[in-house]
């Protein structure tokens, strides 16, 4: 392989930093250029700093592939994961016939891999993102009261959120409350809080491209002894799964510490996705926290550890911190909470 | 073809009401199987109404795959503008080595394109959006004054949007002030609104699904001669292409109305990107409004009419109305302009 042609825009940003909508990176024989188009002029220079940068009136995919070819690049990876079907086409008519046949090569997620161990200045990042995110929900606490709207919640949290420095929610904030609480993914709606029940914020900020993510569920009104019941188990699985995380573990293995203590409790069937992912420059990286997954944790990476129990028609919860792993030890062996907010079930 | 696998999650959402984050549709024998994971048990049913809901521990597509090829499917479509070369390869993996080579064929964006005409509900639902997007911008004019951060007023503007119904913000709300203003794609910064100068807002809301998109450029004291010369240019652009919209024009015409405007006023060479696109359940769709484009309007279709004029280091602004291609007339010949906020320039 004499050539790499990245076009998923978190690795350009990655590599690159720009930031644009539309762009494409080639590396070979030591260059990096990266391509865009005139929306972009001045900003791809401004970010995209001592890097060449093209315009081209053009997909900048197939502009990219068209200077690979000119720069006689043989065999050039692709991420196959990140590259549509139409897109490898276009890239393969962008060069000419000769080549065209052995010349983009996929490779998979290469950079995106990269991404998965952060380095210092990456931490930095994610720390004030999810340092903000914390603040965020603790300050929400006195906010929240039975009759506001799910939407109203999520309004008042994003605003507060942009007034602190977000530029932008890491996803659609989920705000889930009563028998909503019992959606994974209950996005903010019309619904109102009730005077007793369970309420899920599930929501994230983006602080300089890098993303946080965090869930607790709160009760409004005293918790019923069910409900209670859930909530604990739903905690202790949560805490084992961080104390498992360590250089060296499993995925898969953090994934069954939250999953085992559940199905003691007779719950894990309600558990219905997995345990955990990478957060960065995106909301779903890897590595996967799911059941059987091999794949070793790395010091460096940032995960989020998220069980949770959804009981159709009743109620649900989730709590979900970002745990940095670390080989210096943290709050746990090998895992650091960045999101300390507090998980005891509160009772508002 | 005997099958066609939906994978595009507006397409999906489209064929089937579902609006979750991981879903494949397969249509075949006049079939229709909807198939996701377990944090959509509740929702799936609730959403796809009378349609078979699968709930498969594995990839939607790859569970698709499969039922596809026990449905004894001989030939499928997929949009290979929204398959990327991997999952290509995990559907082909999942059938049967005799049928692999053969089963699925590219046909492009077939439901995307059906999306491009919109219904009376689809045009009542993007009416509803764009008319809060104007009203909200009609609000943030008594808002804006000099040394706000362009943060805080997309803070404000996305609080407004949310308080009013919108379940999120069609894209990243570009607030581009000052110098800045020459930004096409200025996300909302730390940096102040000036005491002289352009502020340009281009922002949309989502509203049960569907999308708005408008941009004006408001001047914050006095515009200075260059400054109106300038104005005056785009708002006659913009009012140009407006009017060639109807059925049957092609959408390179439309572009070519604002753009040889900006040429008789030399100002071309800083219009830097298509004159629109199309709108509805994602900001972007077809048509695409850019030069040469032989694509013919229909009635029924949403498009964007948003030329912009940026000299780097100096100022730029734009002015973007969604317009309705009608056969009956509206505002103008064939289009009904859905964002009728003022485009004169405006001193605040």
């Amino acid at each position: 392989m004499d050539g790499l042609l990245v076009t998923h825009l978190p690795d350009v940003r990655y590599l690159s930093g720009f930031t644009g909508s539309n762009a494409a990176l080639a590396l070979a024989g030591g260059r990096a250029v990266l391509f865009t188009d005139g929306r972009y002029t001045a900003q791809a220079k401004a970010e995209a700093k001592g890097m060449r940068v093209v315009i081209a009136p053009k997909a900048a995919a197939v502009a990219a592939s068209e200077w690979l070819a000119e720069a006689k690049v043989w065999r050039c990876g692709f991420d196959d994961g990140n590259t549509t079907v139409a897109a490898l086409k276009q890239m393969r008519a962008a060069v000419p016939a000769k080549v065209r046949r052995g010349l983009f090569e996929p490779v998979g997620p290469l950079v995106a891999k990269l991404r998965w161990v952060k380095d210092a200045d990456e931490i930095a990042k994610i720390r004030k993102a999810a340092a903000l995110g914390c603040k965020l929900f603790d300050g929400m606490l006195e906010f929240l009261e039975p009759g506001l709207t799910e939407m109203a919640v999520a309004a008042e949290l994003e605003h507060r959120a942009r007034l602190a420095g977000a530029e932008g929610m890491s996803f659609e904030t989920i705000v889930a409350s009563g028998e909503r609480s019992a959606l994974p993914h209950g996005r903010a709606s019309a619904a109102k809080l009730p005077k007793q029940g369970f309420c899920t914020l599930d929501f994230g900020v983006v602080l300089d491209g890098y993303m946080s993510d965090m869930t607790r569920t709160v009760h409004i009104g005293k918790a019923r002894g069910a409900e209670r019941e859930v909530y604990d188990a739903v905690l202790e699985a949560q805490e084992a799964a961080v104390r498992k995380v360590a250089p060296g573990v499993a995925a898969g293995d953090v994934d069954e510490a939250a999953r085992s203590v559940l199905r003691r409790a007779k719950l894990d069937k309600y558990f219905s996705h997995s345990t955990g992912h990478g957060v960065g420059l995106e909301i779903h990286e890897g590595p996967r926290l799911a059941a059987k997954q091999e794949q070793k944790l790395e010091a460096g990476m940032v995960i989020t550890i998220e069980p949770g129990v959804y009981m159709p028609g009743k109620f649900g919860l989730r709590i979900e911190d970002m745990v940095l792993v670390t080989s210096k030890g943290g709050s746990s062996q090998g895992g650091e909470v960045l999101t300390p907010s507090v998980k005891a079930c509160l009772e508002l």
